[in-house]
């Protein structure tokens, strides 16, 4: 599998082509960014760590049957992935009140939500990420009414999985994000499952282990995303 | 029908008891907001005007067969409505780009959508009513799964009455804001259907005719509203 051109670069990624058109390299960077990108700084390791991470809730959802994009792990920082059209929204799914649905709401962080809560945000910096709804996704033509529900089900059907098991590891996902694509006619989640897009509370003590540490200036912010790794008995 | 205490009084409407347990008087104020309450001033005449353009509109509705609380005007300024148990949110359905949907997306005020799009908003003053979907609603207990998709399905139906309705009447029905209550087991439309809550534009023009006279300062907001009246075949 040989690394060709850099297809795109994000703010936490690099995307780059393969000889294979179906398959392309994601190169996991050591940049962290918060706030639409106005807040950033480089940690070392964690470009290794989340795709250490990554690869193993990847395989996790796909073990569950999910479909996802990750196909393997090429080196420290770097992984194959299926080539994917990826839709321009985010699906958000939280099982605790925290960040935007805290100040949006006017709620307190840490209230639990009776049942998990889905929302849909429109992918752009520019924008701020609105929140956005199906109605939208379809006047726009972002995506499929198909695709529509099989979004809000697979991101439900991903909680279900990782809930219990971060559970194990003494963890409460209180939220996460997700990005789908279409590859082959169906959508497969796509981007990544890290600690970046993630939030991990320390199920006993409440203490954030995600990249909370680095929006609010918490403290050593990649220790918290080994001990993540550490409880999941990832090998880093 | 005698009036009875003052149940409660908001920013456009004051609410009356009535001997009926299931009955309520609705008076409209003069008073005009905008900016969740920042902006106000005294229009005189709003009162009036919206009275009768709200008793048309939900009489339209109801021939059309959707539930409404209006009753039967009383007085210049009042109506009779069904005592609702109101839910705490806004339907908005929107026909064209404006307000806060350009603000949000960036778009440019007056693209047209290629379909409806239905938006959901928490009531809420102090939080400037944000923009919620249905899972909000569920998880916090504001309306059932059942009343969630009859607000969706009745508000798209009002929409079915009233473009060709203001059409008709050379206006464009840009956008407009329901709020729902519950009565003997069903969801009623309640609340007001007036250029308070509604965008209409001249369909050759583009001149508004609505609250947003109001909100931006673009000059005589009753003749506005007078106008609106008049095209629809109002007796003012
Ligand atoms: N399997 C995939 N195929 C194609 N593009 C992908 C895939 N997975 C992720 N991407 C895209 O890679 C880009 C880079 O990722 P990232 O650095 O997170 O970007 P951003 O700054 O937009 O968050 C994003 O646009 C993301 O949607
Ligand atoms: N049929 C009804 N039964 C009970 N309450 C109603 C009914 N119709 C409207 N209301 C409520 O009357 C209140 C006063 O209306 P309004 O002045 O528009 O209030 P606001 O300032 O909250 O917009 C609102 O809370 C509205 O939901
Ligand atoms: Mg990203
Ligand atoms: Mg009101």
């Amino acid at each position: 599998m040989e690394k060709g051109d850099l297809l795109y670069e994000g703010k936490g990624k690099r995307v780059y082509r393969t000889e294979d058109p179906e398959a392309l390299i994601l190169e996991f960077k050591d940049t962290a960014t918060a706030f639409d990108g106005k807040k950033r700084e480089e940690l070392d390791e964690k470009g290794r760590i989340n795709n250490r991470i990554n690869a193993f809730l990847m395989d996790e959802l796909a073990a569950a049957g999910i479909p996802v994009h990750h196909r393997r792990v090429v080196s420290d920082t770097e992984s194959e992935v299926k080539a994917l059209d990826m839709l321009p929204v985010e699906a958000v799914v939280r099982n605790v009140v925290a960040g935007s649905l805290a100040r949006r709401l006017g709620l307190e962080e840490g209230t639990e939500l009776d049942r998990p809560v889905f929302e849909f945000f429109y992918k752009s910096d520019e924008l701020g990420d609105p929140m956005i709804n199906q109605f939208h996704i379809l006047a726009f033509g972002w995506a499929s009414r198909e695709e529509v529900d099989r979004m809000i089900e697979l991101s439900f059907r991903v909680n279900d999985v990782l809930v219990p098991l971060f559970e194990a590891g003494g963890m409460r996902l209180v939220d996460y994000k997700l990005e789908f694509g279409r590859f082959r006619g169906g959508l497969v989640v796509g981007d990544e499952l890290t600690p970046d897009g993630c939030r991990l509370w320390d199920l006993s003590t409440g203490e954030k282990l995600d990249k909370d540490r680095f929006r609010r200036d918490l403290g050593d912010v990649l220790e918290g995303y080994r001990e993540i790794g550490r409880r999941l008995g990832v090998d880093l």
